[in-house]
């Protein structure tokens, strides 16, 4: 069901020193920081190649990684998101396999503008799962 | 400087319950416990494609992650690793960028046979991020 790793998403206080870490220390390949204030965050993207990492900081007064932080205020790996080809019939399977969505349950349309689910981390080792639905190149 | 995400390592506290639920509830592609007694570990490989998950149980006496587990007793996100040509260049780089190299220092050889190193989680948003070398596939 799960395809490719899409990003590992990190929660930071700062944005801009988080970003220049990447860069500078790093040597990564660090994009702009894009406001997404209808997600409350402000996102920088570090390409892999392979992957992303994504910088997150708070945007506005209800962000979703507000709480995150208050409890980890150096920042921290926040969650991961794997790629599906078909986000109702990730859903349907994590149901029935007696796995809880985050939420009413329901798919929502994430920061990439593509139908994303969050599972609980209780079911996943502690770890918040991201599944975020790709289509297959084919079908792009 | 880094490259490829290599892996992302998580903690769980039971190896055979976390394989299955990757491969039951997320249909990943999970491969078989193997035990790395001098890394204090068992690991299993989920491959996703373009990078992988590595669920990490500890194993004997000195584990690295039983730590770790003792404060997050459901497990979490371990540490996340990236590939780099030149583990002695990378690590010349951090050190002149005032970053810090988790032990004595020096490179050692890390689970996947390859020199590897840990920078200290405070510098880097409280993440805990492993280098390791990996030869351009023209020098493999």
């Amino acid at each position: 069901m799960i395809g490719r790793l899409n990003h590992i998403a990190i929660a930071v206080p700062d944005l801009a020193a988080a970003a220049a870490k990447y860069r500078d220390r790093l040597g990564a390949d660090v994009g702009s920081p894009q406001a997404l204030p209808e997600h409350g965050v402000t996102v920088v993207f570090v390409d892999t190649g392979n992957t992303k990492v994504e910088l997150l900081e708070p945007l506005g007064a209800d962000s979703p990684i507000a709480a995150f932080l208050d409890r980890n205020p150096a920042g921290g790996m926040h969650h991961i998101c794997f790629e599906v080809p078909d986000i109702a019939a990730a859903s349907a399977r994590l149901l029935s396999e007696g796995a809880r969505i985050l939420g009413d349950g329901r798919p929502r349309i994430g920061a990439h503008g593509n139908p994303v689910l969050f599972l609980h981390p209780k079911d996943f080792d502690g770890t918040l799962i991201e599944l975020e639905e790709i289509s297959p190149p084919g079908n792009r």
